[in-house]
């Protein structure tokens, strides 16, 4: 069992009440790839420029990831500046540079295409679709998007909602995209496009899911202090990935048991500036928060 | 066992995306006993004008709610004007009309001192100092507050909360009152002010309690359609007390079906304009909805 995320490396510069980092390592499929990895095995398709410090990704290739899909392309590697005030769960770009990213078209190297589970993050819905059709075979297909592409590539995106399995998007992203200010209206119109599942990322509220089956909420751990929030839909993802794509089989409890280590991993990613907590975690530390979890939730039949 | 509430008793008008009510039954006390009285007994003080309609209320003594403390004065009954827009979790007040309200002063009748619970609605600090020192044998005393309070009468408010077993606030509340965005240390910051818990209110986002014990978090119901959200506060708080106050112990088990009752009422409250869903609300409706609560966060262990 394996995953393929594709998705972005970037050189990120955040600030936020606690600091300031400048040209940290960051990028979507960085963030997935560092948290799914931590439950199965990863392959990343991304690309960088000439100035990248290819040494950062070592931590991932300690941890197994197949880094054989990593495009090294002349110029400059994507550059992300933002900055997030007391109010964390919202994010101000201060700056966006393409750069290389601009002409990235994935690519799949060899064994790439026999993966059980597949991850679009965040890119333009034609690149997403691209790849969608080179992994016919996944057992698992899930997606995340954002404004941008819901508001300028609209029909793509609608083409590649219908082609996944699990759509997953920020609460404010799916009321924009479905024109609704309900969750639930929002969710079941994206389930109406062919997903199964539809998981909502509501940063400090933590995420709700809808399927069939209803309805799931998990809580976000509460954390005296979010340093930096970057990254926390994509380590999210990660964790809810990795641990479905080595599950024997994908059900309702362990779609729910998914969910909450996607929050358990972001929990741990939002507590420091760029990787610097995923780096460091392990799976003893993920099984300890995720029982802190189900005991701040528990409660008995009246 | 029996709760008395204090606080108000008012006509409102709201507008939200659903319509529009004018001069509608409404007040702190009215939503809290509604809902209280759905568990136990309730003894209610407040103050209305000779304008109003008393008939109103006719539901709460059907319940067995003792209106004896509601006094009427010569006068107007506070009315109370508002909107909601598609972000139901934001107020907007149009008008406020204290009316009878800016002289009211609660006298408890005969019996009223001998409750076991003490709910000190959101009024001025002053006066829910005044009831909590004529209370002193209440087995559980909880308040709310408001950004009125929390700007125009600090050191009164800081000394209320110090005579109280639980503060109940809105998330933002809290933020202003402690001064930090964080709500682990705002809770804390209350606490050591004397409350044994903290209980916050994040509307559609549910609730969050802080004591000794740790943290427990409740979702919010996934309604398709809040219609109102008024008094979602008051009845969230009228069945949190009126669990407790039938319950034998309070302790950290009942604390937590507390906080999921009340999220319980407060779904069914905002399901509708004014008392419309309270009215009819009965215990076989909540136990069932209680039971979805429990399912929608349960997730075995990994």
């Amino acid at each position: 069992m394996s995953i393929l995320v594709v998705g972005s490396v970037a050189l990120d510069t955040v600030e936020t009440p606690f600091g300031k980092e400048t040209e940290v390592l960051g990028g979507s499929a960085v963030y997935f790839a560092a948290a799914a990895s931590l439950f199965t095995d990863v392959k990343l398709v991304a690309v960088v420029g000439t100035d990248f410090p290819l040494g950062e990704l070592d931590f991932l290739r300690d941890r197994g990831v197949d880094l054989r899909g990593l495009q090294v392309a002349e110029g400059r590697t994507f550059r992300w500046s933002g900055r997030y005030d007391y109010d964390l769960n919202v994010t101000h770009t201060l700056d966006t540079q393409l750069n290389v990213f601009a002409d990235f078209h994935p690519v799949l190297p060899e064994g790439y295409a026999d993966v059980s589970t597949l991850f679009l993050a965040n890119i333009d819905p034609t690149l997403q679709y691209e790849v969608r059709s080179q992994v016919p075979g996944a057992r698992l297909t899930m997606m995340d998007t954002m404004n941008f592409w819901i508001q300028g590539q609209r029909d793509e995106l609608t083409r590649m909602i219908g082609a996944v399995d699990i759509v997953t998007m920020n609460e404010s992203e799916l009321r924009m995209f479905a024109g609704t200010s309900s969750l639930i209206a929002g969710a079941r119109k994206v389930r109406e496009l062919g997903p199964q599942a539809v998981v909502i990322k509501q940063g400090e509220y933590g995420a709700v899911m809808f399927d069939r089956h209803g309805y799931f909420t998990a809580p976000a751990y509460p954390l005296e202090e979010v340093r930096d929030p970057t990254g926390a839909g994509d380590s999210f993802a990660g964790g809810f990935l990795g641990y479905l794509d080595q599950c024997g089989e994908i059900t309702p409890k362990t779609l729910r048991q998914a969910i909450i280590l996607g929050s358990v991993v972001a929990s741990f990613t939002v507590g420091e500036f760029s990787l610097r907590a995923l780096r460091d975690l392990t799976p003893a530390k993920i099984r300890e928060r995720y029982q802190e979890f189900r005991d701040f939730t528990l409660v008995e039949a009246i």
